[in-house]
């Protein structure tokens, strides 16, 4: 149980790319943003760009402390050590929501495990939005991450994904780096069924957004997706 | 491909139980709503009085048509008729995001299959905020919806969750209606591992909030939480 004097560990969500912040972002988190001290955050430039276009007080006094995908125990525990003395922490992401595809998830397990209360605020995440906006199966969905890079691995994944599909009644989403989004839209044509739906989901919440969902057969008659590097989440169903 | 004469169909989060909605909304949603003058949702009264909050213009002219599962596809095309002559639609869920575990995702499918726009707006979604606070696999995870009614049936799919968590490093969530909440609880504290962890996610974003993270083992020592039919999301993970 949580005791009354440590602090609370909120989860805030940042912007999928430029826009105007009250487009993703509920009033309420700008004025939990605005009574923090003490932040995680991924990169100290973004973080501090996006204090600023929230308007936060004093960006200098801010206190940051920053994780990746190695960051160790010792240094995430440290990190949480205002909490302990009943300070409140936000974690941020780099985009989107923290805890979903991004390094945060290990700061939350570890204040779980002290005992800290951890309250996510709400926000945009592009995997949430392209599963809402798929029309796929709403009652049953996974998440994947990424697909191999090598060739043969990532066509056998794809069929693993398509059979999964089929046989959990499971709509399965994905990701790439957006620079592979064309290749990996190339196997996904050459792999998967003529009639398996594919929606590509790219620059959500942005103002190029475009939401696609048509069937195999249908995206090999057009010409592909303009994906230019842009963040691109991908979704299979039958 | 969209053409130009045809509208938007957004989709519309509301809130997960009575809060202030600019705790969970963003400002961008209350001048789209009340841009609109159609609607589809689950319940008239539920979303008059959510247009009511959202301080929308004249209620009464508000144009509802009203989905539930049974809704059959025919039905579903003839709202979307504003759709084809220009004007634009948004569709609501009972509470949370429309096409994550409600009947919305068939509105949506047959907007895709029609060439029409669709247009997912940020908000609350308990599944989202449970995974995004779970601290768990924040790169693979599922939603599998709702656990067999049956008591054998239901241990059985729990065990086959947690084996799926094992094998592909994928944290699992569900739900249940809120009378059931103690059945499952109990259920997954008889036939889980007492090294799983366990989320016990309860009125997210309301008042009472409480996201509980902890091993089996852990809850076992503990009184269970006070479910009282409030609606809650499940997780699990190793």
């Amino acid at each position: 149980m949580t005791t009354q004097s440590t602090g609370i560990l909120y989860l805030l969500p940042v912007s999928l790319g430029e826009c105007d912040l009250t487009r993703v972002l509920p009033k309420y988190n700008f004025e939990i943003i605005n009574s923090l001290s003490y932040f995680i955050a991924e990169n100290a430039k973004d973080c501090r760009a996006f204090l600023k276009q929230c308007s936060y007080p004093e960006i200098s006094r801010a206190e940051l402390s920053l994780i990746n995908q190695h960051s160790n125990k010792d240094e995430l525990l440290s990190y949480l050590q205002p909490l302990l003395k009943g300070e409140n922490i936000g974690l941020m992401s780099d985009a989107g929501c923290p805890g979903i595809a991004d390094p945060g998830a290990d700061v939350i397990k570890l204040a779980h495990q002290k005992g800290i209360k951890v309250v996510p605020l709400v926000g945009p995440s592009s995997i949430v939005l392209s599963i809402m906006a798929s029309g796929f199966n709403g009652q049953n969905f996974a998440f994947v991450g990424y697909l191999p890079i090598e060739k043969i691995e990532k066509a056998k994944r794809i069929k693993e994904l398509e059979q999964l599909c089929v046989k959990n009644k499971q709509a399965q989403f994905f990701i790439e780096t957006p620079y592979r989004n064309g290749s990996v839209f190339e196997e996904l044509l050459k792999t998967l069924q003529p009639t398996t739906q594919l929606l590509v989901a790219t620059h959500i919440t942005l103002d190029d957004e475009s939401i696609e969902v048509k069937p195999i057969s249908a995206w090999k008659k057009i010409s592909p997706p303009n994906f230019s590097k842009k963040p691109t989440v991908f979704g299979i169903y039958f």
